[in-house]
Parts: structure tokens; C-alpha cells; sequence
């Protein structure tokens, strides 16, 4: 596995870190404990108490502090170890790994990389949280499967016609149809137009559209998707490029793919459909489709990860289609080369199946 | 494990193989997918889409093709990629490895060996599948077992007079006659008489028999037993050798052992009994006797497994009821030096118990 | 993983071992069976069979002999094999290995290291099985932990105060008390006075008390605790030192941890409380009480394994808290290289915490 340390994860929903409620997650095959104290500030802590390893996600909130409830010891919120009940005196470099977290939308983010080097402007900018002028809906799923598998499901989305084909019901063109493939810095943005399809649903028309869409992929492996529907001819009349996307989008979808452990996901949801053009009948059969969707995806990945499991040195096939997906894996592993100590010392020592 | 791939393994029974149900099997560790076309005819093939690795079994049947159900590409009944969706040529040199598969009887055997070498001729000469003459009765179960235990189970039925002894009722007599054992090319011959003993439910009679039992395994797996009942005193006008086998025989057994993993088996039995011989009655007394016998057999051939793993450098000790299994066992290890780089692929790294 | 081999440990309850009825049991990662005949003697064997590793723990008892009931080898109560079915002549030397097994008070002790070495003397002298001045109670739990973790928490009772917060309800005075701990050859003495605190529900009074507390924790992992409660002052009147213990205490505990494999470990114990200090009443709630802490116990210990799996590499920080289990494993290591080959053969190759 190579991963990106110098990055955002998402751990949780903010909603779910209840104040003196501490929650242990894992990101990176780490255990962190989540803390929110009674004033309502969030820290992430290493889930493991220096003094004998118990985890500080069955400890106790007092006030602005974290006790490990094994032996006692007491953390300030910066991980500082400010009492050992039964010892006099606390030496003054005892800490535990805290990471920097950052409630922002409605995730809360935690940096895995240098403390040093955490910058909130690495978070993102995906958009639409809270707008209410969107009926929304939200979920997650895990997958017994590695991260980079769930990312390139979603950078690849050719499957739709294959693996979606009784949920999404849209047909082969969108596997046929190559979508423009764009390489920035921490991202790979994917887009095309589906022409004189169905409307998904829209308000007042039974009509075809064309429909635009439009995803980004941004480092470690969040993603931002919109979709823009047209009259027929539009994407001819473009010639196939961008519409102007100032204009308001007629739905989205924000996701977030954490690697728990190296064979362990979670995925992370979020989608929007504009009120201008869906009604909540619409965004239920939606939600209903997308949830029978996902699931359809994670028998299929986690079914992949047991074949790569009983076949570490076979290596994928590459297509067309995978090129959103070896575009996003060559900007990971590029970064992550930029990180030498930290990737040497959390590399997995299991195999992977390679691209050849 | 020392396995020989150059042999038919029965991988499923034929008619659990439906039209267009692609089926997910294991054999020698490999995933493997049997599939049947809409025409009826069946082919075996490598259960990982040279793609990204995802199993073919969760793929569609189209006409005499084989769709996978991830991104689409779709193979043809010779295993060959003909298309791939959003690519416009195939090279003509993508193709998915395939097993010689053959109905044959009521199993489907897949060829696991070297394609060029594979033989119709070697699937064992088995018999009386399909024989009106006798009451059936079928089953299968599963080890979580190394197969060579399940094959030395059968092969050494000493153990029937102690672990099957309030099952099979058979006395220790079982275990103190001493069977003759005849090496072959492919396999190994056992016979033995019985005599004096209970007539095991046989029609007209209440009176005890002689009972010539006989029993070839083959390699990889693969068994015939049949059984003669006959007056008392005729094993000893025999002087104990062999009756004429020309004659009808009152019971039969065809039973195959399938290494599913290095540490999982699946055991397919079909046993017949001689309508001139047993009525129904019988036969549903037998069937159940022989599946209670059978699970005597899983709960100690898998406590023996796990006594195996925990102490794989401790080494068997040879008694003479062993010969037969030990015969066999250098069959299959005699055959598989003479197929040096197909074992040297798939030899597990795991420890197992050898012979001292 | 360090074990001293030349110790006996518990393996059962002695009325769990029910006359001709085999008992498996795992002790140090091997497989024992535990049987006794018909004229109520027990002897532990090693758990396989020497012909094919077969589990005698699925055998029969014949008179004073245990057949293995897979093949029929027959041993004799010194582990001689004195019958292989089908063969003339058993030699002498074919034997299962047969460990010492001793009934001592209400348990089965085992010896695992050399049997020339094994010494009755060695049973630690904990008393009070059988004591019909106390309101006894027993029970066992099975921990997903090592057995040094289980030995750990027990040998720094600090744990209380937090651990056990809501159950024991002793008050952060029991972490901030250090104890004092005295070495022996083959144990650890821990004693405390707790001053002026509840008197866990003695009769005749609602009073505080001073409650002398000393506990003795003898290689490889048995316990014996005793608790005495004395009028306030008595403890400042001693200036803290030990009290008169030829008198009768008020409470005792005797307990024993014993390794069933390197993640695994049994939890036996027996709890006595003074007919004249205590009812039924009390029992009971103290039983109740014992049991919820022993879950607490299992969560925290169960949890901290599972962070030294995932870091094995990380060392523990040492606390004052931390003095008898130290001193404890300081003991455990120097016994147990004295053993230098018995080590060296069931040295675990798993990683483990060490100590900073």
C-alpha cells in the first residue's frame, strides 16, 4: 500500500463525537481516539496510553483533559501526561502522538503526516454541505477491501453499466463513452456528457436531457461529483465541453474513502439534488437506487480483494477506462515519494497486485 | 502438500452446474468458475478477470460468451477477450486461463495439469452412476482439512471398527483383518473378507454372510468400493482370495476427495444398493448410518488437522493398517516429481507432518 | 513470550474431570488431555495420538488404559502404547508424552517442564478451598490476551480505583497508596493499608474501617489474597506495618492465570468470606460485584492486546504502579533461564511488548 501522510482523512461524521464520549477510530492501521471535551473542542489522539498500551477510548473526559480509566494516567489536550496517580513528579516530554483534527462541513478531518507541515488549506474544497437548497442524504459503508480499490471504483465509473446495470439502469453508453481525464496537483478531475438519456427523475418532464458530469478526485481520496442536466442538443452544441458550471448544478455527491487498515475501508457519503429540480419522491427512489448500488459495488470489491489476496503477482490489465484511476495513483505515489521517513515506516510488508 | 495436477478433479456436481448460473469453485487453491451457455455446454475458467481481478462467477452469460460484470469485458467459450468496453481493438492475445472441463457421469471434473496433456483417459473408470439396478442415495460434505487426511481416512478402514464403532457396528475384527493391498500405476487395489458377520440389512435373511469387500482408489482422489455378500464358509473355501467379480455386487460406493485449499476439502459420495438384494428400508437405514458415520469422520480428521498445524514438525508413526494410504501416497508423490514446474508454482509454503 | 516451564500450572477444576470422560485442555500452547478412570486416578497426556496425532481427548476409557478411538491404539496409564490394532508386536518404546498431574485442593495442576524436576513442593502454599468458616464462591473467565497482561493486572491493583470505578467504588486513595512490595524466590508480597474507608458490607457495623490488604503472587501465576479489617486507627497505630496475620482475616481470594496458548489465558479463581464478619447477603452482592469488575477487566486487557498487536515494537513506560509486576516478571525471567532448552523449543516467534 502507499499512502499519502501529509493529508486530510476523514475519521467520522462531526456529529458522531459526542462531547465526553471518546470514539476510537482507525486511519492508516493506527488506533486514534476522536475526543470531544465538555466545551465542545475535538482532539485526536494515538489510542494507545504510554504506559502500558490500553486504549484512551475507555478513558474518562474531565473538564479539558483525557484519563486513561486502566491505571490512571491524566492527558491535557495537547497529549501532555499531567499526572501518574501514585508518582510525585511528571517528567516533562512524556506525550502521546496527537493529531492534528479539524471539524469542517460536517467530517472531522484528521492529518497523518508531519505535525509541522498540517495545512488547512490541504483540506478539499469540496462544497454543498449544508445547502438548503438541496434535499440531502447521507450514509457510509465499510469495506473489507483496500482504499485504493474503493477509489478506483469511483475513479472508473464505466463499471456503472456492468456492475450497476439492474440499480443505475444506464446503459453501456456510459462504459463506451470516454470521458475527458485532467491531471492537477492533488486531483484528477473526470468529466463527459451522456446525450438524449433519461432524466433521472427531474421535475416537470418526461423529456430526455443531455447530462453533464463532472468529478474530482483529490488526494488521499475525496471526491467531489456534480451533474448539470441540459436539453437535447446542448452537448452537441458545446462540441462536448464544459457548460458553464457558475450556473447552479441539479445534483451532487461529496465522498470520502479512509483507509482503516490495509484491508479495511470506510466510505463516506453525502448527496444533494436540487429542489428546483427533484422533489422528495425523487430523492428517495435515489437514495434507494445509490444504496443498492453500493452495495452491488461492495460485493464485487471485496470479492476483487480475495482474488488479489490468493494472487499477490498478478498484475491488472490496463484500458481506457482506468486512466481517472492510474492518473490519481500516480499522483499519490509521486507525493508520496516526497515523504520518505514516514512512508518507509508505516509500509505494509503485504503484497499487492501491480499495474503492468 | 504434494499434489498431482496432471489428473481430473471433480470440482461440482454436473447438474448443480444451471445454465447460465456461473458457479464460484476452488481446486488446488484456484479460483475457478464453471459455467454452462445457454446451449448447455460447459467450460471451467480461471475465476479472475485478467482486468483488475474481479470473479467471473458474479459475470452474465451471453449466448455462448461470458460477460464480466465489473467494467464489462467479455470472453468467449475458449476464454479469449473479444471485447472491451471504450476500447476499439482487442489484442488477439488477452485471454483468461482455461481448465479442460468434462461432464462425465453425474461430476464435473476439471483437468488442472498442462492442457496438452490432458486425457479423457484418465478420469478413473468409476461405475454404476446411473445403474436402475440399485437404490442411490448422494451427498457432500466439506473438511477443514488437508485432503491426503481425508484420503487416508479412506484408504486405512481399520479406523471404522473404533471411530464409526456405534455407527457402523462393524467389531474390531475390522481392524485386526489385514487387507491386501496391490500397488498400480494410478492407483491402489484393497480387498478384504469379513467373514461370518451380519448381513447388513440384506433382504430374505436373517442369517450371517462372508462379505468380500474390495475398494480401488485412484489418484488424485478418486474411489470405487463394491460389496459381495456370500454364504458363510465360502471365504474359506476361497483360502481367502479373491470371488469372481464378473457377478452383480450387492452394494457399491464412488466417492471423490477434492483439495478445495491447503487446509479445506470437499468429499462427494454416491452409493448404490442392489434392489435384488435391499429394499428401501435398507437403504434409508444405510444412508442414514452412513452420514452419521461420516460427521464421526469431520470431527476427527479436523481435530487431527488442528493437532497438525499446532505441531507441524511431529511426524507420523507407520502401523501396518497405514499401508495402503502410504502406498498410495507414494503414487502421488512418485507423479508429481515428474511434473516439476507445476508443483514447484503451487507448492504451499505451509509445514505438514510427514512419515517417519 | 517467557514461560517457566518447571511450574505446575491449573488446568482444570478437579470435578470438572469426570471419570472416564477425556478433557482437553490447552496449557503453554500444547494440547493436553486430561482423563481419569473408573477407580477416580487422573493423568494428563499430550493430546495426539503417536501414530497419526489423532486427539486422545476423543478416546475411550478402558478400565485403566485410554484407546485412541481413530485407529484403536490403546495406551496404558504411564502413556505406553500396549495394543496397535493389526499389528503382532508393539515395541517398548512407543509412549505419549505424559505430564505430572496433581489433584490438590479443588484444582488440576499440571507440571510442564522436565518430570524428573517435578516437586510436589512446588504447588504454592495457598490455602482455604475447603474452609467451612467462609462463604465460598468460584468461578473462571477466558481472556483473548497473554497470560502477562492477565498477571500484570493483578499484580498492580493501582487498576482499581479507575478501572473499577463504578464497580468496586474504592476511591482514588487505592492508586495513590503505594504498596509495598517484598521479592521472593518464587513470588512477589504485596501488602496496603487503606485508612478510614468502607468496610465492604461486615456485619454488626456501619463504620469505617482500616483494612489491611496483602496479597502473594507465586511463579507462574498463582494467587493468594487476604483482607483484614480493623477499627480506624489501627493501621496509624502499626505506623503501617503488617498486623498480627496468625489471626483469622475476613476475606481471601485465591486465583490462577494459566496460558492456554500465547494470545490466550484461563482465569480461575475462589473467593472465601468470614462467616463471622459476612452473610449471605453480602456474598452475594460482593459475588455480583466480582463478576462485573472481571468484565471490566476483560474489556481493558482484551483491548490493550490488541494494541500490542498492531505495535509490537512499542515499549511500556514504567510507573511506580508498575513495581510488583515488574519485580514478578523479573523473577519469571530468571527461573525461566535456567531452563535454557526447554525455552529455547517454545519460544513463541510472535512479537511482544517490552519494557522501557
Amino acid at each position: 500500500m502507499t499512502y499519502v501522510r501529509n493529508a486530510w482523512y476523514v475519521a467520522a461524521w462531526a456529529e458522531e463525537i459526542v462531547a465526553e464520549r471518546p470514539t476510537a477510530v482507525h486511519v492508516l492501521n493506527e488506533p486514534i481516539v476522536i475526543w470531544r471535551n465538555a466545551a465542545g473542542e475535538v482532539a485526536a489522539f494515538e489510542d494507545r496510553c504510554i504506559h502500558r498500551l490500553a486504549p484512551l477510548s475507555l478513558g474518562r473526559c474531565e473538564g479539558k483533559r483525557l484519563r486513561c480509566m486502566y491505571h490512571g494516567l491524566l492527558y491535557d489536550g495537547e497529549g501532555r501526561v499531567v499526572e501518574i496517580p501514585g508518582q510525585d513528579r511528571v517528567p516533562n516530554h512524556l506525550r502521546v502522538r496527537v493529531y492534528p483534527a479539524i471539524e469542517r462541513h460536517r467530517w472531522l478531518w484528521v492529518w497523518m503526516g508531519d505535525v509541522e507541515a498540517a495545512d488547512e488549506a490541504l483540506i478539499p474544497p469540496v462544497t454543498g454541505f449544508d445547502n438548503s437548497d438541496y434535499l440531502l442524504f447521507t450514509g457510509q459503508l465499510d469495506y473489507a477491501a483496500e482504499a485504493r480499490l474503493v477509489n478506483d471504483n469511483l475513479l472508473d465509473l464505466s463499471h456503472v453499466s456492468f456492475l450497476h446495470a439492474e440499480s443505475f439502469r444506464m446503459g453501456e453508453i456510459w462504459a463506451r463513452e470516454r470521458p475527458k481525464v485532467v491531471e492537477r496537483e492533488r486531483s484528477v478531475c473526470i468529466d463527459r456528457w451522456i446525450r438524449s438519456e433519461g432524466n433521472g427523475g427531474a421535475l416537470d418532464t418526461q423529456e430526455r436531457v443531455d447530462t453533464y458530469f463532472w468529478h474530482e478526485h483529490f488526494v488521499p481520496g475525496i471526491l467531489q461529483m456534480i451533474v448539470r442536466l441540459y436539453p437535447v442538443g446542448t452537448a452537441a452544441s458545446l462540441n462536448g465541453r464544459q457548460p458553464d458550471l457558475s450556473q447552479v448544478v441539479d445534483n451532487f455527491a461529496i465522498e470520502a474513502v479512509t483507509p482503516l487498515t490495509d484491508k479495511s475501508t470506510r466510505y463516506f457519503y453525502l448527496m444533494g439534488m436540487n429542489r428546483r429540480t427533484y422533489d422528495e419522491a425523487a430523492r428517495d427512489a435515489n437514495m434507494s437506487t445509490v444504496r443498492r448500488g453500493f452495495q452491488e459495488d461492495k460485493v464485487m470489491i471485496e470479492a476483487q480483494q480475495r482474488n488479489i489476496d490468493t494472487s499477490p503477482d498478478r498484475r491488472f490489465k490496463v484500458t481506457p477506462a482506468d486512466q481517472g484511476a492510474l492518473v490519481f495513483q500516480q499522483i499519490i505515489e509521486k507525493i508520496a515519494r516526497q515523504e520518505p521517513t514516514h512512508n518507509s515506516a508505516t509500509r505494509s510488508s503485504g503484497s499487492r497486485s501491480g499495474v503492468e
